[in-house]
């Protein structure tokens, strides 16, 4: 049976690629950035702030959800869009990943992986089928399989080991996912570690089953950003140029524009949102420490030139004060800064491909951000 | 030589007073619920917000503003109005009453207080000049005396010892702030604990010294609600009709409703950021508690009569998850949501007082809050 592509792809310049995925809470614009509302929510941002900054699509993590307040419960609330009051697309994680960086007592096994909550202890088992049943309840837009991820270095063999659990597991998902109403999508996890043959192979084996896009997981998890670009190019040829491409929990503006060179089409980190909290800027002068003292008596914005109407807004001395007061307001601030800076980049890379001039943005992009910031006063 | 007088009194009903007080920063009406923007910065709302809900002023902090990032940094930044982008009108304490509540060492003398900072244990001496002057460089509209405040139950040599003292820094204050430009101004501070004839004599001492208005202190600070109303009601005759009136660190809805009974005119608190970051909401149904577990399914917004827009779009059932899961976002959505109701009470009681209905306002909405909660679901 064929999997419905939902893709449409608008342009290409090079490996790069702008596009359209049509989901059943609108469309998204490729390249997108999704920003990550974990729990529900997106720490320190209303949800119009994440609309206003031109997000298309949020992530939501299915770990945290499934143990606080339960898919169950969302989906008798009307799902996770409607309950968290987003109303737009939301693509949700298989909850692996974060099983295995922050459950207690977690044991893989062929079956599931079983775990105790980090919140009250309980035992839990998460197998390839209650990780569809939790995304189906939740309601997300784009499910993901279940896959075990290896932190890198790792042996050859526990690479090769856990992507072919990744594989059967995602076997499993597909059928689970089966009776999903049209216009839901699943999405297969490239896995493989360091290791090319490995990324073929996953790569392979999920073209062979079939999703409506694919992911490139198990990476930015402490490998070195050309291992990362390293294994796109390994993995990326071989995935099917008409479905989307997401490279998961990347990354920093630089990781993107260079996995856009080669021709990722959706992003998710916590970036954004985790650096704001600790009181760095991302900008179009690369990224600025507030907490300098540099900034204490500065009166200029962050970025006069910014669409973004706080980073013209407030003065450097004044968000280096709330993030030296551990302010709430100077999370939030930042936080939504960021998010925003994310979504320009995203806007400007969606521009320049459409127009065919990728690479000159690419560069011209980077030379600003190692020209670094304005001077200090 | 007469103190100008900035407040005029638009409307009387009974005790209560409806009216404007023109300050350098814009229009107050009163009565008046400042929130407290200690550090400046509003704990959890943005700026925009606090004016949308209806605050024509807000409270800065001194003690904490002198600390971090320093009254003289601020002077050179444009003053506390420009720095925070709040733009509008603006009190501050004496840094007095924080003096006595978070330093360390803290010593009183005829000359001044000296106590350490509690963010790096500088040494620092705040004597009432130096009040006025921090006072002055913050720039804030209404500024206040430095006095010293006793701690309910106290023994009344301890009270008389501290009002005494708090007369002779008003004079004090009185002679700093003389140079002050046309329009600002500076309030005196009624002390003498629960002790009626004190009462007096303070009110009648600061009246003798002459202020552009008159503040209350020494009050909800421990003391039962009916002591508080009593001390208004001792205090208040006393002071000149035709200035207004402040009643300093209160209060709950009901507080300040019994107060606006007995003649004040301006209030400031913590209370609707500190307790909305601790999951509790006030509504037209009194207080509700969004950590209790009988929110956990319930798909009604808070209050659907509500005119701000959070207390209607947000489920029960969605802020109940995020204060249990501790997301910045509950804090941030309660906190305006209690902000927004504070400033409604205060927009319902002017318009009652102009009508001449204050006690049917008063009556009716006490019997709402005692009705309590919709019945749960």
């Amino acid at each position: 049976m064929t999997v419905p592509n939902h893709f449409e792809l608008i342009g290409t310049d090079g490996a790069a690629r702008t596009g359209r995925l049509t989901t059943p809470h609108g469309v998204v614009r490729t390249p997108a950035f999704m920003p990550v509302g974990t729990a529900g929510a997106m720490k320190g941002l209303h949800w119009r702030e994440v609309r206003d900054a031109g997000a298309d699509i949020v992530l939501g993590n299915t770990y945290h959800l499934m143990l606080r307040p339960g898919a169950e419960r969302i989906a008798a609330l009307g799902g996770l869009q409607r309950f968290t009051t987003w109303n737009g697309p939301m693509l949700t994680d298989s909850g692996g990943f974060q099983v295995m960086s922050l459950a207690q007592l977690r044991k893989v096994n062929e079956q599931a992986v079983t775990f105790r909550s980090h919140i009250d202890g309980a035992a839990i088992e998460l197998s390839p089928e209650r990780a569809i049943e939790v995304q189906r309840l939740l309601g997300s837009d784009i499910a993901m399989q279940l896959d075990e991820c290896v932190r890198l270095p790792a042996d050859r063999a526990d690479i090769e080991r856990a992507m072919q659990l990744s594989l059967r597991w995602a076997e499993r998902c597909k059928r689970a996912f089966e009776t999903a109403p049209d216009g839901y999508m699943l999405f297969g996890i490239v896995q493989g570690g360091d290791v090319p043959e490995l990324r073929h192979a996953s790569a392979q084996g999920l073209i062979d089953i079939g999703f409506h896009g694919y992911a490139i997981g198990g990476l930015a998890v402490g490998e070195p950003q050309d291992v990362m670009l390293a294994m796109i190019e390994e993995a990326a040829p071989i995935l099917p140029a008409e479905r989307p491409r997401y490279l998961m929990g990347v990354g920093t503006p630089e990781d993107m524009l260079e996995a856009v060179a080669r021709s990722i089409d959706m992003f998710d980190c916590v970036m954004p949102t985790r650096n704001g909290r600790h009181g760095l800027a991302f900008t179009q002068y690369g990224p600025i420490n507030l907490r300098n003292a540099k900034h204490a008596d500065d009166p200029r914005p962050l970025d006069e030139e910014s669409d973004w109407p706080s980073a013209r807004t407030y003065s450097r001395a004044y968000l280096h004060h709330l993030v030296r007061s551990s302010e709430t307001l100077g999370a939030m601030l930042l936080s939504e800064i960021n998010i925003a800076y994310y979504q320009r980049l995203m806007r400007d890379i969606r521009a320049a491909i459409a127009v065919g001039q990728f690479e000159e943005f690419r560069l011209r992009t980077r030379a600003a951000w190692e020209r670094g910031d304005i001077a200090a006063r």
